[in-house]
């Protein structure tokens, strides 16, 4: 079967490998119908020591599963599913208090064994805890809203649970990519009176706008925290989602949050160490958030999306064959794409 | 009269100063009748760069309103008050939150010209809004568990609920000094189950006990982190206390924690930056916590130290006139006491 591979920064390919198979009797193989490419693949995609074995590469997808193992039970031949970008049992401690992605069974798609999501199928371990059925069509126009339960929309949900946005809050949203865009989406869901997003990106703030952001700081840095506590009374925000990564995004999140108010962190930390020490203790900000439990969210973030009350899809701006893969992360890293559906 | 100054590192006086007084008309002049040194005091006499002009000390103290000016309203002339250690106005936006640390009319005891609390008198800013009124006479049996009102058990309150304990919770407490004994009483009252300081003093890991740990962990760095995994089915704690301040106590705490757990540190860091930013992104541990708003807690933790329920007064080892306070930073230095009253 076809699937993607990254052999360093810059070097993506879709190459034949082995199909996928039934390993455990606890798996599934599922046919990717509809897959993407994540911005954090632009972090190897930008960084990446050459390996000359590659690296598989894509954790969300929708697909139909073609057969399960033996002790399978809750999913079955012929269900359209989502994949959360962790797999996980559905049964530890960790799961039943909703933190998948610390199951004691779990794991990342694309290593150990296991197929990534940039391909024809996949093997999916623990599937009775991991996918979740899709009572639609693998057609449905609804697509790229809900293959964005697999991670992007779930990420952004994450941001604004773990920055405890709660009715009539302010929130900053510090960065305009797909996450951020879902962390707005999110935040508006979860009520937020006032959504500052800070981007300099016009058309993806053109879409924050749509997604019930309420201000846009075009502006970096000093100038930007400085632009976010003029629209804030000079208090700052209440809840701020650093979906971003880098230690500068990091810094402006602090430099917006309010005494007392909560940073709810996705963006991948491509740094060592939290700046700010002391300035977080002496305002009371604290640093929640990290990878999401996507698993968890899926069915509360399902019925808005089924009923369309929320379309986290618009972040898709590209569709893709397999074949397109390889450009696809070109143009997300050269952000011609906020992101990249691909449907192999 | 007499106060209290630091004029560099282990060089501390008590001298004549000017008398306090009443300065502006929302100001009380509270004559001192309990006080004492802080762990946080230490820092200072660890690291203090030489200052011809002194810093005045002293930020905890109990005392006898002698007058008040004539905005002040709720605090009378004979009243016995407790004053938290920072003052605030008790009416802008961040104390209604209850974040009184970050009052827009609040500082710091000791700077800009208000009073330490290791003298004689004190003039009190924002006297409605800082003090709270004390049902006893200042020679009471319960006066060093009041004291502790104004900055020690309120600051162990403060890492339990940033640490958000909760009823049934297996909590560790990094540090056996007075805030992390008092953290251990705080972590009991809102009902861990399970409560494991990491201390090698065993006259304060007693106590601890005393206090309601369930387990002492003496060992320090990584040998801490494992033992608290065996003690835990190695999973770590929910709750975090971080009653230390040094980057390898954050480490630790980082290290104890349970994926999806929460660390509440109070320990005034001593460091720039938070390590471990990735390995709490991965395991979703929220860092929370920061200069502890007694004057929001103290309401709350009056009643169980009037009637007796809770002695975090227990923590005083040693009480000294203000002759004795240059003696009593030394033997705090030297872990000969954990922590001194001053009654001057």
């Amino acid at each position: 079967m076809l699937a993607t591979l990254m052999y360093g920064a810059g070097d993506v390919r879709v190459e034949d490998v082995p199909d996928a198979r039934l390993a455990e009797p606890t798996d599934a193989l599922v046919r990717v119908t509809s897959a993407c490419i994540c911005g954090s693949d632009l972090w190897p995609y930008k960084t990446m020591a050459e390996d000359p074995h590659g690296r598989r590469m894509g954790h969300e997808f929708v697909g139909i599963v073609e057969d399960v193992g033996r002790h399978v039970e809750r999913v079955r031949r012929g269900d359209l599913v989502v994949a959360p970008f962790v797999f996980s049992d559905g049964s530890c401690g960790f799961c039943a208090e909703g933190l998948h992605t610390s199951c004691t069974h779990g794991g990342f798609w694309g290593s150990d064994g296991v197929d990534g999501g940039q391909g024809e199928a996949v093997r999916v371990p623990q599937a009775d805890g991991t996918l979740v059925v899709l009572p639609v069509a693998p057609d449905d126009a609804l697509m790229p809203s809900l293959l964005t339960l697999s991670d992007v929309f779930a990420t952004g949900h994450h941001a604004a649970v773990c920055a405890r946005v709660t009715p009539g809050d302010t929130v900053a949203v510090v960065g305009d990519g797909a996450v951020g865009l879902c962390g707005v989406l999110a935040a508006r869901r979860l009520g937020a009176d006032r959504i500052i997003i800070l981007g300099r990106h016009r058309d993806r703030t053109d879409l924050a706008r749509e997604f019930g952001a309420t201000d846009v700081v075009a502006e970096r840095g000093e100038a930007a925290v400085e632009r976010v506590h003029e629209l804030t009374d000079g208090a700052g925000a209440h809840s701020v989602l650093e979906c971003v990564g880098l230690e500068d995004a990091f810094k402006t999140a602090v430099g917006v949050a309010r005494p007392g108010g909560t940073i709810g962190r996705v963006g991948v930390p491509q740094f060592e160490s939290l700046p700010a020490a002391r300035d977080t203790f002496l305002r009371n900000v604290t640093v929640s958030g990290g990878i999401a439990p996507a698993r968890a969210y899926i069915p509360e973030l399902l019925p808005d999306v089924l009923e369309g009350r929320l379309q986290p899809g618009r972040v898709f701006d590209r569709t893709v064959g397999l074949d397109g893969v390889p450009d696809g992360y070109r143009a997300m890293d050269e952000r011609e794409s906020i992101k990249v559906m691909v449907n192999p």
